[in-house]
């Protein structure tokens, strides 16, 4: 496939792959330079800062052109459906498409019938693959394994795109995975965490994964936000018997005082920074290998990278 | 003129010049070189995605830079004029403009008093030609010539922005033009086609035209598109009618189920997505066209193609 | 500092250097080569047409890529703050923010807390600080220098980004400036111009400095623009008593027939649509500086401009 929508479809290696081809394009590994014009579309049918530029970023440190569509100002105003949108787009020569969309699994109705990869960018509750391999790449930077680590996902375990797949990731590839957070959104159908209590989790954890609490999608429930970092959330006093070495990550934007106390949101084990600055050379990553394997297919030489 | 304002200020020429050029660029003819930064600034007063991103698409192929106006994130809120508009993006450098705007001939404002080329991407209910180019750019492709062939327009003639220009065009480039639909939507004033029953005018078509039912234009009237499909659209049974090497064009959007059966879109004989696809070259050729002769005003060598 | 925030931090050199370098740029002098990609992210909380694209044109010429940041779309609906959301940019990989905010100063809370260059694009009422300089550098064009000018600033002293900072600028320049216009909106904490009547303003300039009525700022008050031309604007007739070389500024854009008659918009002594010109030099001008002094600090010879 060369399609990205979820982390399930990506094999151990392939993981490996992605992350040890990001950090090449860290280290200052320049892509392959493109000898015609290759064109992203960026399809984000729900608000996104730091997803989207991270994408925009990725695709121009590629050479590709961008194409930014707008839910808002686009024809979907005149109820096109998302498949004809994407095919819209890829006669009018995208060569890849990078979509957020609200509907869970969105890209069902697109994966067999397009011609262009497909790169999911979050799918409502769904999964939202790259901001897991950011995660994991961000980890494997810190480790070098993911073996033997504890990892504990803190919050709303059941709405969450990343908790489930990176749970089930983070699983396979070895690492335990603790979960903690409010009962009313503990997610029973997910078998990859243990509950555990916020201390006793925070305490054994060799990375604690915050979620943020969004605030969008719960306009009701919880009763708002107060509370929420003393009895769940990372406090001073947890951070300061985390272990030794133990980094502090969070998919933003954070909820300062909510999920994390403001002052050690920039601390010493925080990478919630580089996370983002990882996400670049993730997307990098997953858009070649979109785009190569695309080539593949058509029968060109692996080694020329876009049509 | 080096301004793309409507079909009819085209010569016969000019079209086909144009229909080669897009031709050729489509066979891999590669632009001339910007030998300086070139700015095209797209200013749509209306919701669009395959217009904007086909012109955009067109812009950066032709190694352009891309400035994207947004109405609603703009000065216009600020009361601006579109005259003002279009010379403040003149100061700011623009070298074309590409506007739509639902004003009818909002260009007339514009045409003798910039000095950069306009391009008319739709402008109300009155004229889309670069649609309208696309469209003979496809017809034409197909059967290498607009002598004797027979297109009929299906739809909504009165209110269309190409069913009047294609009609005109098509007339005077030696081809025969059909008019079919809801006798609410015929146009008495529109002498260029004669109005057929639809299976007769299918049945007789090298080329059957349909137009986009406009939900947006008309909130009221046609109470609905129920039973619009077996009354004036493009049935399979209609379909299997038609004759053997005809073809089935749609501007789109495409109402599936309502101007044609929701099996057509993509069968042998729709050339819909081909539009599209022919739709940047044939943007990538006007652009050329409009910058071209903009340098060949100031006196400047032919070949050179931007200032 | 390498920011751009006030005027005020600007040394009269710096200045002077600025509008050189501006017109360095619009002599046709080529920004130094990108040897990596260089990223300019524009954040624009409030409306704008020329700022914003009078930036993108700046940005784009010095071959930086160009991510533009639209605030209705972003993650500013999730709450996050100004910091959080600039220090993502910064994660992402943008080299200068450029931003424009209805709040006050809000560059305090930046300044020292990120490490890339901040250009205020208007902070609310406060400054616009490249405003100013295409001002100047439109008024130096014209007369080759400060010393000894009469500028006089007419409209509303009070509200203005642009008359405080550029009476300041101005007076230490060694221009002398006036103010005139409606006495409500007299600003008596700026100490930088005499309140003068309009006809004996006008007469004795050789800069007529016209601001704009912010109706989008003054939901109330003034009870609408009728009126004010004859009793506060430039018509006809004070035109016509203007000095010989005098000249017209308005930072646009234009209430035709409120802060000038319609006529004199485009007039031989109106640089309105040359400050637009300037505008995109000044630009490239500031964010070279910006960039420039980004790489010394960072101990980097002195010509390698980006890093």
């Amino acid at each position: 496939m060369k399609h990205l929508l979820t982390m399930a479809g990506l094999a151990d290696e392939e993981i490996m792959k992605l992350i040890e081809e990001a950090r090449a394009f860290k280290s200052g590994k320049l892509p392959e330079p493109c000898l015609s014009p290759v064109f992203a579309a960026n399809l984000f049918f729900e608000p996104s800062t730091r997803t989207r530029f991270s994408f925009e970023a990725a695709e121009k440190r590629l050479g590709m052109h961008v194409l930014n569509f707008q839910a808002e100002a686009s024809s979907v105003l005149k109820g096109e459906s998302l498949y004809d949108t994407v095919r819209t787009l890829e006669a009018i020569g995208a060569n890849a498409a990078v979509i957020r969309h609200p509907q869970e699994r969105f890209y069902e109705e697109l994966a067999d019938r397009v011609s262009i990869p497909i790169i999911n960018a979050g799918d409502g509750c769904g999964q939202h693959p790259t901001q897991s391999l950011l995660d994991l790449m961000t980890i494997y930077e810190e480790f070098g394994r993911f073996e033997g680590l504890k990892i504990s996902i803190h919050g709303d375990i059941r709405h969450s795109r990343v908790a489930r797949s990176n749970a089930e990731t983070l699983t396979r590839l070895g690492a335990e995975v603790l979960f903690s957070g409010p009962p009313e959104w503990q997610d029973d159908a997910n078998p990859f965490g243990a509950y555990t209590p916020v201390d006793e989790a925070m305490e054994k954890s060799d990375a604690v994964m915050l979620l943020r609490i969004q605030h969008e999608r719960h306009s009701s429930g919880m009763g708002g936000t107060a509370g929420y970092l003393e009895e769940y959330g990372l406090t001073r006093r947890r951070e300061n018997r985390m272990k030794k070495d133990a980094i502090i990550l969070h998919p933003a934007p954070i909820n300062r005082g909510v999920e994390i106390d403001d002052s050690l949101v920039e601390c010493s084990r925080s990478r919630i920074f580089k996370q983002m600055e990882n996400g670049v050379y993730i997307r990098m990553a997953v858009l070649t290998r979109a785009l190569t394997r695309n080539s593949e297919k058509k029968g060109e030489n692996e080694h020329v990278l876009y049509s």
